[in-house]
Formats: structure tokens, C-alpha cells, sequence
């Protein structure tokens, strides 16, 4: 498939530094705030954030249909709902305007005045106004350290993981923008060997390491989404941090699942990556161990990605702490093998729904991408450069991912997924 | 509290039939399509549908402060939005004009040609834009006769269940107005003894008897809700049958819960009965058997409402057979512990998030919620008048969930939630 906006030997007009997760091939899209409070959908290129509503209004989208007010919104819901067509066009035409030969905008400093801003002149905001969060549990490798930890070796893997995508519904109102503090949540958690809980913030703060996919209008009610048509209904992913306090979570799963051990924030990044900017990277997806019922049989095999993930932990000092390195590919299930599965039952899904991946940990110790596992309970707490330990984490601590796909021609990234752990503060 | 709205002496001039669910003193709120394709926000008195959208056009909110587009949407959520004093002053000045004694509409036959519709003219959709839906299972019948069924009885209540309403996050967007038919969905379960799931059409179709209540804007995000303010932010009730596969929920619900048994469909009724509207019929809630932590200890102890709750079963033949018959008053974990705890991580609440009760099953054994407890999982069919018998649904039934309360003067309800099973659709 050949997408034009990918060509790799484009170069923009905009100065874009060697290894940036955002050259002229990216082109993601987020929603920005500016200095006089205009709030308008965007994208970036290089350290530019730029102002696709005033692009439209100035006439840089002349040929491609799109309603007058398509980007002067708060949310890419309707763009993405316009589809496929739509999101090439546009891309397109951004790399065609940004393409370093043309002049039109290049040489007009009254335009690049009103389109261009530095990125710290803008304030990112959510992109999206999510319809409905399902997070999966789609790596094997997690779900099997959890099961080790918890169940034995022996019972590590539920009955059903091999047969289908496990995932539960999570919390919309929740999902953050990359940068909102998180505040240590309180909650009920029960002492080990006791039988009555007690009540006060969370002792146990973990990250999961993970990516979600952002989907366009994709199936009414009662017809559910096949296998093969999946692919058509994804728009593009952004990093998923979803906060986890494990001590609330441990005492109030059984038998409807996690809720407030999950649901006080999770955080995305604040662009999303058109699965067109990442298709040069797409690759194999593991060996499925069992050949799954056909409704989820993916003809195809390269249905993954070679994302590299990474988490760092930023302490108050300023060091630098790396976590964990972890990789989109180690992925069992795919997104459209989740796709089909969440709609199999005749589940609807809509333009801006988010699915989460479920933390994605890698086969060595490095790879696992929450401190639940990194950790391994606690037993083994991870030292830090100022030589202080973590089972989880601390008040102060800054947790950082960043995810990004590079091969000899070009780096495509997500930016940053961060969030800065606020103390708790006393209910009243 | 005197709430002008609901003076039982009040009659109308609009005919309200003895008994009927919708006398003046109720004035829900709902959102309706006119043969003539506008869409609306109404209330209901006996058999009319009142298009509040033509009648804030005409003038007759002269004195309440209301944005001239409030009523003309398709959701409640901006309404819902304004809060407790816009909704009691719109309730009180719908009361004032439909009053028997005032002439002011009444005689003007052009206005009301205009703003009242015979509720077969017009079709009832979704309130609300639902944010969030969360289900509780807060009923200790209902918990105790399903640990029972598959724990035994010693093990029967979870040890977290008389500490906190346990919850979970459902789907936003399979949650459907009444009357839209229920597609049986196909989905994996494991036959009994086997190892490997088989797939097709779930042979356990169930339905949840359940009220859920609609929230306003409640906190920010890491600020809990507390106990005694919890009230404050709920704008009112409705029917909600919860669809539930069983087969399918079983085999999936290990370790992060309910999935695809729950999100194919969620029927509530459609008009939204107020608190306010919901008062006289306030009742002393069930003494709880543990003194909850402080954060869900609720000063007050008339902290539910005396609602009766009947499930039927319409079969194709027209038969009408009644299920069961319970009352919202059985629900151990308050409305405002729901919320209290919902929150208590900081976990923010938004105007039109939707929160189930959870199933409502009462002491005796033709009170229970669901057809899992009334043919105690398959042992005990249910007879039905044309001799047929049921575990499950069949495709064809019809069943309809009623609520409503009654005292010396006045009956409030929440008329029908209505859904009719039609067969699986083989996926393609």
C-alpha cells in the first residue's frame, strides 16, 4: 500500500531535529489550546504545533471535502468519524504544504503567523471525547507473571486467556492528557491474614505500561464487526499509562472485576498516530499457541507493530530512572482479533472509543511494563540512581512512557505519556 | 421539604387517568422525535408527551433563567447540567401552567396544538448521552442466592461485599431507549466438564430487574463525593433491565469480570422521574450488618424509596406472565453510598452518567431479579400459561420491567422498560 503522506524522502520546510518522534512523515493529530484561548484540532510537525482550523480557514485544504468547522472543535470525534478517505486527504495535503519544495505557505509569514506555534505556546488538551474505554489484558507474558505471582505456576493462565481477548470496561470520565498530576487515591484495601479492611491511600501505586487504539464509527447494534473488515475501523493509538492501585484493586475484584483500583486516571498521550503513519512498521504477530475459533482467525500474519516502549521515572532530584523497555509486538492478541471479539456479542463501537492493549510486557525482566512485575510483589524492589528503592511508587515520582517506531529512512514516535504522582489528600 | 411541583391536591386539565404512572405531581423528563422529524426534550402528563422545547418558545418559562436552545437537544445532559434549582423551577412552572385552574395554556388552542402530542405520535428516545455507565450489585438477596447457586451457602457472600457496593463499569453504548429489540448474541461458552469453548448463540438469555439513577456534574477529578453530599447530585431514576448472557459471562468473567455477557444491550425506560418527584415515597433503607467505614456511614437512615418493581413476560400468543415482583426498597447499599464510594479515589462524576442498582432481588422467592434466582439456575423451570416453560429467555418474549410507587393520594411511575428477543444473526 502506498500512502503518500509516508513518503520517506520528504523533508519539511519546518526544522525537525535528527531522531524526532515527529517528522513531516507522522502528521498525528491532537487538540490544542492556544494563548488566547482558542481551542482548535492540530498537528505537529518537528517542535511546531499547527492550527488546522486556521489552515482550513485560510483555504490549505481547497481540494479536500471537508465541512468549514471540521478542526475548530474540541475533539477529533467528528473528523474520525468522517473516515478513511478523509484522514488520507488530509495528511496528504499537510505533507504536500509542509513539503520542503513548496512554497505557498513556506514563503507567507502573515499565514505561518496565525497556523504556526511553538509547542510551548500551546497547551495540549484531551483529543479525543472518549465514548467508552475497554482496556484488554492482551499481553501473555503479563498475564502470566500476575498468574505466577498470584495462582502458581501451574494455574498461571486462566482457562480462557488462550481462547479470547480477556478485557473489561474502564472509566471514560478518567482519561487524562498527558501531563495532569495524579492524585494517590484513597480506598479500602485488606491487610494480609485479616478479615476487615482498613481505609487510606493506596500503598501501592503501579503504572501499566501500555498503548490504546482510538476507533471511527464501526457497526450498529446486534452486527458485529468480522475479522476481516476490522482494520478498516481503527483510526490510530496513542500510550496508555492506566494507573493501578493494587491494594484496592486486590480487595474489591472478585467477582465483577477491577473498578476503583483502576478508574481514578489513566493517562494517554496527547497525539494520535494515524495507523498510516505507523504502517512501515508493521510486522509479524507472535504464533498464537491455539488456532482460536474462526471469528477470530486473522488470515493475515503481520498484524503487530514494532513500537519500542519505554518507561522512565523521574525523581524529584532530576535522575533519570529507566523501568522497563517493552515492545508493542510482544502482543498476543491483536487489535483487530479485539476488535472482533468485543464485538462478536453485537457490542456497538463508535468514533472515539479507546482500547486499551492491557499492559504489554516483553519475555526478560527488563521488558515487564508495571512495577507489580518488576518489582515481582515486592519481593525484589528496583534501586534507584539515588540509591533509594521502589516497590511501587512514591509521591513525587514522575512516570514517564515514551513509544516510538524507527528504520533506516525514518522514526515515527508518540511523544510523551506523562504523569506526576500528587499526595494524597485526606477526604473530607 | 415542601416541593411546590408536588402538591397531590393539583389536578390538570390534561386527562389523567385513576392509577396512571404520569399524574402531575410526576413531571419526568425525556427526549421524543415528532412525526415531523424534531427532535425534543418533553415531559409527560397522563397520555400527552409536552414538547418543552416549543413550549419555552412560546413563553411560558417567562420567569425561569433557561438558554433559549435548553430544550431544543437531544439529550437532557445540559439540562441535567444546571442543576437542582433549574430543575425544580422547570417542574414547578410545568405544574403551574398544566394546573386545572390555569387558563393560560389550557384556552389557547393554537399553543396547544403546538406543544402537546398524543404519546402515539411520537417516538421515545435515549434521555440521555450516557458518560459512564456503572453497575452496582448491591442487593444482598440477589448476591446471596447467586454465591449460594455457586459457592455453596457457607461461602455464599464475598468477604468484600457487606464493606463497600461492589461495582463495575459497563458500556456506554449498547444502553438502549425501551422498546428497541434485543438481538440474542453469539458469543463463547464452555459446556460443562469440557476444556475448550464452543461458540454460538448464548442459550442463556437473562434480564437484570434494576433501577439506575442519572447524575448532575458532581466533583473534579481527585476530589471524592462525600456521603452527605451525595444526594445533591442525583437528578433521577429509571427502570433498567441489565441483559445478561450467562454462558457467555461465565466463561469470561475470570479475572477482570463481566464483558461481552453484559454489553450487547441495557434497556431503560424512557422518561427520567426526578428525586424530587420521588420524595413522599422516601422509606428507611435495610439496617445495615456492619457498621460501614466512615466514608460510607450515612448520617441519615431514610436513605431509599418505596418503589415496586414487577417483571412480565409477554410470549408471542400475547400472554401475559408475570416474573416477579420486588421493590427498590431491598437494596442493602444506598444510592448515596453508591456514589460515596464510586468517588472515594477521586474518581469524577459527570452530568448523564448512569449508575444500575444492580439486580433487585427481594426475601421470597417470587421477588428475585433475575431468571438465574427464579429457576435457581435451571433446576426449578417456570411455568408459563400457555404450559410452555422457562430457565431462560426464548426468542420472541417480550419482557417488560414496571416500577412504581403509591401512597393515600397519589400514584408516581416510571411507565415500561421494554425489550422483545429476537433471534441470533449468524455472524458473517
Amino acid at each position: 500500500m502506498l500512502i503518500k503522506a509516508n513518503d520517506p524522502k520528504r523533508k519539511s520546510w519546518l526544522k525537525v531535529e535528527k531522531g524526532c518522534d515527529f517528522p513531516i512523515q507522522n502528521i498525528p493529530f491532537g487538540v490544542f489550546i492556544t494563548k488566547d484561548d482558542i481551542i482548535t484540532i492540530g498537528t505537529r510537525i518537528g517542535e511546531y504545533a499547527i492550527d488546522l482550523g486556521a489552515f482550513h480557514q485560510l483555504g490549505y485544504f481547497d481540494d479536500v471535502p471537508l465541512t468549514d468547522d471540521m478542526f475548530m472543535q474540541d475533539s477529533l470525534n467528528d473528523f474520525i468519524s468522517d473516515g478513511r478517505k478523509t484522514w488520507r486527504l488530509v495528511r496528504n495535503k499537510i505533507a504536500e504544504v509542509f513539503d520542503a519544495e513548496n512554497p505557498r505557505l513556506r514563503d507567507n509569514e502573515k499565514h505561518k503567523e496565525i497556523i504556526i506555534f511553538n509547542l510551548e505556546e500551546v497547551e495540549m488538551l484531551l483529543p479525543i471525547s472518549v465514548g467508552d474505554y475497554t482496556d484488554f489484558y492482551s499481553s501473555k507474558e503479563h498475564a502470566t507473571n500476575v498468574g505466577v505471582m498470584f495462582r502458581g505456576k501451574d494455574n498461571a493462565l486462566m482457562p480462557n486467556w488462550l481462547h479470547m481477548p480477556i478485557g473489561y470496561h474502564g472509566r471514560s470520565s478518567s482519561v487524562v492528557v498527558s501531563g495532569t498530576p495524579i492524585r494517590r487515591p484513597y480506598g479500602q484495601s485488606i491487610p494480609k491474614g485479616e478479615e476487615t479492611p482498613v481505609f487510606g491511600p493506596t500503598k501501592s501505586l503501579d503504572m501499566e505500561v501500555e498503548t490504546a487504539f482510538i476507533t471511527t464509527d464501526a457497526n450498529n447494534l446486534g452486527e458485529p464487526i468480522s475479522i476481516d473488515e476490522a482494520r478498516e475501523y481503527i483510526f490510530g493509538m496513542v500510550l496508555l499509562n492506566d494507573w493501578s492501585a493494587r491494594d484496592i484493586q486486590k480487595w474489591e475484584y472478585a467477582p465483577l472485576g477491577p473498578f476503583l483500583g483502576k478508574n481514578f486516571a489513566s493517562t494517554i498521550s496527547p497525539w494520535i498516530v494515524t495507523m498510516d503513519a505507523l504502517e512501515p512498521f508493521r510486522c509479524e504477530s507472535p504464533k498464537q499457541d491455539l488456532t482460536p475459533l474462526s471469528y477470530l482467525n486473522q488470515k493475515t500474519t503481520n498484524n503487530s507493530f514494532d513500537i519500542k516502549l519505554r518507561a522512565t521515572l523521574e525523581t524529584e532530584n532530576g535522575d533519570i530512572n529507566e523501568l522497563c523497555k517493552t515492545n508493542f509486538k510482544y502482543l498476543y492478541w491483536s487489535m483487530e482479533q479485539q476488535l472482533a471479539h468485543h464485538s462478536i456479542n453485537g457490542c456497538n463501537v463508535r468514533s472515539g472509543d479507546m482500547m486499551g492493549s492491557g499492559t504489554i510486557s516483553g519475555p526478560t525482566k527488563n521488558s515487564y511494563g508495571s512495577m507489580l512485575e518488576l518489582s515481582w510483589a515486592g519481593k525484589e524492589p528496583i534501586t534507584l540512581k539515588d540509591g533509594t528503592t521502589r516497590v511501587f511508587f512514591n509521591d513525587g515520582d514522575k512516570v514517564i512512557l515514551k513509544g516510538y517506531c524507527k528504520n533506516d529512512e525514518v522514526s515515527i514516535g508518540f511523544g510523551k505519556c506523562i504523569g506526576k504522582i500528587l499526595p494524597a489528600v485526606k477526604p473530607k
